[in-house]
């Protein structure tokens, strides 16, 4: 059986769609950071992996096949689709917060399957058709886009704000290409990485700011604690998005707000807590939350796509091969410009 | 004395600034709807001028004098200004509404005197600095703009809506542009007059619907009663934004809208009373409200027409010096086309 | 076959839960306005009776059967019906709004069968245990309870509000119920038939107001039109619950507000359009929506009654056999007071 | 001059009410925790007292003559005062959050002295009069009781709610009690010290928890970390108010939250940070506030007082002389039921 880093190729019967589902072709799957972490370290937070799995959760491709009962869609239709397929029945579900379902069947999370394959199953409610002109890169990429949409709508962002994203990875990316068509007249990047800041701009930033020798952002011997991290402070923004999972990000983020802003943190940390300076929180009455995947972002993110506000295709970095999966789980950890290389299936 | 339809022009002696105020020397002042209906009508709703009026409410300038104790502005300045000076001390005020104020100072609405003058005195609060890239003209234009962000604010535009907006006059217009910067993918504007829908696209509109010809939209003898006029319908739209003040665009935009969707009605009805279908309301569960000028938008857009992303000046269509203010406020009523006529005080 | 006005007893099979079902033996159902006005008039809207159809959407009753795949609930087991069950896959549904899902099946709104009946399947995810404390009664009045909470959500209501409620049948007298535990200081209530506004008193409500004679509120030849009736003008309240359906409450209701106050439609009008002072609703910023049934308010309403917070048998009027169905959907034709009967279809 | 720890009684002259100001005659005062801090300490976060400093600011009392410009208050009126007066000209004050105004001044708030004094002079817009039947004990407490309306209005309580309110101080079974009167059906309070729990019974909570064994909450060598201190999880809260300042609290309170729950963060640690589970808070998508004073909760809380809805006087725990000022100070640390000590500058 393989084992936490190892990847085989295996053959299985092609799976056949059951009522209210379409069997996929698949065309394109992003590689994301919750894969690699998944190969690398075999657990995310609670969850661990016990067994094979198939990796993989932004995937566009072709429907081939229609279960019983499908009638939105149609054989040969191209299609991106949304990983998670919720249980429609709990109070998640029924308020509409069905990202936050207990139930929820997603793509790569244990002990379900992703679309690192030549075909999926999936249900037709959560296969949404792709315009001609949309690749199926940016099909596969409606994911990601779908987190950045999702932090933005949690963000409140309004015509004239300004608005601050830590973090200048795939999502720091896609946030600040949101946050500037959702009406930011300025939308300031920062990251630890200035080879990353280039893109930043490209994608939607007004302005970027490299903290990669800010004090206390390189924790170390004798560096100083968090409350000393405030490269930020005095910038008045009205909204903050952490993206990059760093404790010192949030805390010079937090300093760079308003008074009655919004902080919105969506990066994830590998530890269990963060020290956050709540005095400061209660003295600014800043409102924070959290993003966990999203709801209801798909028809949004096709939108933006379709349009041309958001160019996905442009963060594309890498095509690679079913038999180059390993390649492509790894390609960011040679380089920190690899933002987003994509597994086609059907190579 | 002048009278009802006349104008005339006066010599007063220079005010002066007192505490808190400064003087203004007005360089530009735009000429917006409720100026020409001061003029010949003599009242709006239950306001009655009964006596001599300076017209004029969109006003930019140039500080030349200091009250005292202003401390935030400096002489040679050039300001536009928020022509709304609040109590600051009713609840309204208190809570941040203070649009809603019973005891404001409102330019040109009596018996306060507004800005087709050479001099005003005015809250260094409410004169915000001009950035030298943006116009006079724009300075001035800055309030029916603040009318258009107000508006959006209040229909709480999410990033990928279709926004519906009825009514291309300058308002409308406005509205369309700062839509689309709010991150509408879809603003659809209809109007009565198709002269004007090319200008819509240019501001934003993402298609124009002409309702010249449509049932219902032109009452006269025979014509349909409000339930028919129906061209909208099927829009499925997020949010309508009317700005003509007809009965039927609005019931027509209210038809164009989905469930759950929100209506903001920015146009002022020459009726006291409109028919509204009550129960498409409740069915849909709409979210209406109507807009009562503007609070705490000038930041917003001054950074709006400073970037670029709103270009106030194209719809300017004339300058006209003081001695020419009335035929500034004719302009409109001889050719459609004649969006915003501004007033030179100065020339 | 029966027709118009008529009333049939019917004997037909045991129905059959199918999966996801339970069969429910009904023992309380509530005789709702719409039940009689189906009844009367055959229409409500757009929607029209073209058959026999069985009545009664507010019910309670026992399980005695389980579907396949049922597994919360359990045969003896005391429920409430929530009536209708939404399609679960719409934009509606999804994104927590199912009230508004086009295809929903909700009891006696044609084609779809009602509760007046011995039995009946439901969903069970829509059918709700009762506490052993919560009468038969009160568990079929969940419902209307549900419509009061609804309102009172959209609402908004803040702790040391002041909130008018228009009409007091029974929604007006639930909503005032519901007002006052939403923490309203101050509940007026007003009704243009005086016998009823004691028990509005009992209800929740703080003071009543007797608007029979008020003027404008009674039509008909040389009544004042809809602008004349202001006697609620100056109470300056947070909230305006509208649940008459008489234009003339509407127009006094929103008088009654004070600036940036949010009124909520309830009440069904019997006409296609209402007028609305526009102007008004503009000058006051408020906000204004109406309410389609309710979704997700089952937990919330069972919470109320079981604790206490809101007494619902004080609301029942008489009870009726499933013989006496016609003298329960006449019982408020011939008294004000009959405020709430309830069929017992096993009687 | 009179050092830390140390406290005299000053014979000054009586203050002369400036423009807009009244002179009140102080009748009640209660004792808060930061009158203590301050009193100990010397400093609250980045505040110093750096010199002589009066203390108290929860105050009532008796208008005695008015400064020029006065028109809502007469003499002999009895007020209670809200202790903060803001500059009502920056973005704070003019988008209604005054409470985040950095021009405040604020009683006993260096350098402003507070209300342990015979006369203080105070804003006229900043003094409501009191009901009659409401004390002057209850006049006082309206300020701790406008922090609990406050933090209940952000946690934005529904009809129906469970709430959760960790810390049983004066703040905490304040928030008890609003949050009763807000809507929520249950109300659980927990604090580490059991005696307080019965007065937290009689406030309105609808169950209490005794942590003071919770592994966790007491920390000591070989205590467990805060991830263990979960004795509240599982309760499934749709609110957490967070009032007792300990980081297990909010650590155990997170815990107890359903998913899309709001949190309020009321106590103040003496912690510059806090470690808060932040993938709790995304898993969830908690949203999570802090508070900072209140604005505009004073008509409220006047309200809720004069119509029994909360019960002020209930707190009072002592009443003392301005010569015993020191022993009101220390009350609360001998002895955990001294909830509220009020002092009577008059006696």
């Amino acid at each position: 059986m393989v084992r936490l880093g190892e990847i085989e190729i295996e053959e299985r019967p092609v799976p056949e769609p059951g009522p209210g589902q379409v069997l996929v072709e698949v065309s394109a799957v992003g590689v994301c950071g919750s894969d690699v972490h998944w190969f690398t370290e075999g657990r995310i937070g609670e969850l661990v992996v016990d067994g094979p799995l198939v990796l993989g959760h932004e995937a566009a491709g072709v429907v081939t096949a229609l279960g019983p009962g499908v009638s939105r869609l149609s054989v040969g239709q191209r299609v991106a689709l949304e990983p998670g397929v919720p249980c429609r029945r709990c109070r998640a579900c029924r308020t509409g917060h069905y990202n936050l379902c207990p139930d929820v069947r997603f793509f790569a999370t244990p002990p379900v399957d992703g679309a690192f394959a030549r075909y999926v199953v999936h249900d037709e409610d959560f296969a949404y058709p792709l315009p001609d002109h949309v690749s199926d890169d940016a099909g596969a990429l409606l994911e990601p886009l779908s987190v950045a949409i999702w932090a933005t709508w949690k963000a409140g962002i309004a015509v004239g704000d300004r608005v601050l994203v830590t973090g200048a990875g795939p999502i720091g990316l896609l946030v600040a290409a949101v946050a500037r068509v959702a009406g930011a007249v300025e939308v300031i990047v920062s990251d630890t990485q200035p080879a990353r800041l280039p893109l930043a701009k490209k994608m939607g930033a007004t302005s970027v700011i490299d903290v990669s020798r800010a004090p206390g952002t390189a924790p170390g011997p004798g560096s100083p604690g968090p409350g000393k991290a405030v490269p930020l402070g005095g910038l008045d923004a009205d909204v903050l998005i952490e993206c990059s999972g760093a404790a010192a990000a949030l805390e010079a983020g937090l300093r760079g707000l308003r008074g009655g802003a919004r902080a919105v943190v969506v990066g994830m940390s590998s530890e269990s807590h963060t020290p956050v300076p709540l005095s400061l929180l209660q003295r600014k009455e800043i409102e924070l939350t959290g993003t966990f995947r999203y709801a209801n972002t798909y028809p949004a993110a096709i939108a933006l796509a379709s349009s041309g506000a958001v160019h996905l295709d442009e963060l594309v970095t890498g095509h690679y091969g079913l038999a180059q999966v390993e390649a492509a789980l790894q390609a960011g950890r040679r380089d920190p410009l690899a933002v987003k290389p994509v597994v086609l299936p059907g190579t």
